[in-house]
């Protein structure tokens, strides 16, 4: 059988275009006992794949050129020669930019037959909704009260993490860009407030919607300038989380930006911590039916940007990277 | 009764010059009921005062212009109307760069009868001994079996701390500079490696000393590109105490350099944390009596600088924070 896939064609110099991409057709064989093919229905532009296409990578190793871009997507089982597994049985697993998976069947997870949306199962029910869920409750130690300030806070970790603080009792601080998302985060994702990025004065503006003792957490996407802001604007023992630095993602070592204000810590006692969701694999299904419940409830709200085809992926790729994309960037592979 | 202080005389450019410094003489009330004289026997030149002399401050208010120079000390009891002190008692407190001075009794801490070293109670039992032994054992959990590196490693925080990451049962990798300081570390405090400051491979130095796996932590005294070779040499799971940013005290905000190397965080899963030694301050008694203990048993050494007299402090401070000095800087102020 045949599968369409999306390859890493060269590497890319800084910023990827979609050139550094190449669609190429291969030939899969038959499942072998053991194990199942699967067709992939939705695939994911995920912006932490452009640590590892340098080479050299932040935890994972790096890609070789040839090999098909890496993204958790969701899928339906074809043929199974797994005993765990159905012909027609919904799953998620790191399939990435492809037609078609043959998998042993390690690293999936079950989708349930009665989910309130297929889709969400590469976004907020995946990686970006599981590293904000245990980044914020168990990398911070988030508690009710407390106030939050997230970068990128309208891409689906960040207002998932947001949404997740206010559900827990706290409130929201959000940095963001653009009119349309600014609106949707204060009204439909229940943000207290939201910052513009490019704001001159970002720490100030920060500290002023912190309020009085400044915010206690800070959820890091961005690293950089934005980081530096967000350690002004934390109170004392803020904690930080370290879950993306997509500023730095595109730069080569000797100029990546990271933070000037290390000083800081000292004072305010700060607390600062990297973060692999991975580490916490054993409890996706506890996070997935708390995320799933407020979902269907109505009280967590995600945003998606769909576009048709593999073949769209490389450009939708390079647009998130250059913070074009609201919303969880997707690919409807098949039906 | 009059007393010589030295107080700040004008806010420093850049690296302060003993003309920031101004000697005189002030007359002292007599103790009232409740209060103390104390004669002041060590005064300090300690590196973290120059981050309070630029008028912002990081966890202590910003100086005053006219103000005495801040400092640990050690004291004798001249004359007490407090009912907890005698005269001829031994203390210790933040006296200042001042010949002698008055007390409330607050924050005051007595200088056991016997005791294997009067100055100590200056240096290695006081802040900075006290800085490594919580920065250590409390803020980076450090374990026996586990490889610490250490920077400003000759001086009175990191030498003890290399010292103590030793008895333990772990292993101390020093970042310092000079043939003497070297030799000391390596010869007579037992650290397992020093590597010069100034390497240009100090990051690869210190990965070929760390091992397979990296170190675990890294006690930062000084910030700034040291921080970023650390941060290159620590293994899974490593933490970063951040107790001096030396690097960083002479320099305006815009200046600063902090770390570039935040995105190692994340496939690491580092955590760096500031600390202040006052918080631990209701458990000094405990750290006191085991590093004296060690003392006497000749098991942690330390190095002095003494000078003599208060009006040799500004040019012992300005030394030491060109890095000129080896040992705790302390002045002599009364026999």
């Amino acid at each position: 059988m045949t599968s369409a896939h999306v390859v890493l064609a060269r590497r890319p110099q800084g910023a990827p275009v979609p050139e550094d991409f190449r669609l190429e057709t291969r030939e899969l064989p038959a499942p072998r006992e053991g194990q199942l093919l699967v067709e992939v229905l939705f695939a994911t532009a995920n912006p932490g794949s452009r640590n590892r296409m340098g080479g050299d990578a932040s935890y994972a190793r790096g890609m070789r050129l040839g090999e098909t871009m890496e993204g958790p997507a969701v899928g339906r089982v074809l043929v199974s020669n797994h005993p765990e597994w159905r012909q027609g049985d919904l799953v998620t697993g790191a399939f990435g930019w492809a037609e078609r998976a043959l998998s042993s069947g390690r690293g999936l997870r079950r989708i349930p037959a009665r989910t309130p949306s297929l889709s969400a199962w590469a976004g907020i029910l995946n990686l970006p909704g599981l590293t904000a869920y245990f980044g914020l409750r168990d990398v911070a130690g988030f508690k009710p009260g407390e106030t939050l300030i997230v970068s990128s806070a309208a891409g689906p970790v960040g207002a998932t993490a947001g949404q997740i603080a206010r559900l827990m009792g706290g409130r929201a601080i959000g940095i963001a860009s653009g009119a349309e998302r600014k609106r949707w985060l204060l009204e439909e994702a229940g943000f207290a407030a939201v910052i513009d990025r490019s704001a001159p004065d970002l720490a100030d503006a920060l500290i002023a919607a912190a309020g009085e003792g400044g915010a206690q957490v800070y959820f890091d996407n961005v690293g950089g300038p934005v980081l530096d802001a967000a350690i002004r604007a934390l109170g004392q023992r803020g904690r930080i989380v370290v879950s993306g630095q997509i500023a730095d993602y595109n730069r080569p070592d000797g100029e990546r930006s990271g933070t000037r204000r290390v000083h800081e810590f000292i004072g305010k006692r700060l607390r600062m911590e990297g973060m692999v969701v991975f580490d916490y694999a054993e409890r996706f299904g506890e996070a997935e039916r708390e995320i799933e419940g407020w979902i269907a409830d109505g009280r967590l709200k995600f945003r998606e940007h769909i576009v048709d085809g593999l073949a769209a992926l490389p450009a939708l790729f390079c647009a998130q990277l250059r913070g074009e994309i609201f919303g969880r960037a997707l690919a409807k592979v098949a039906s």
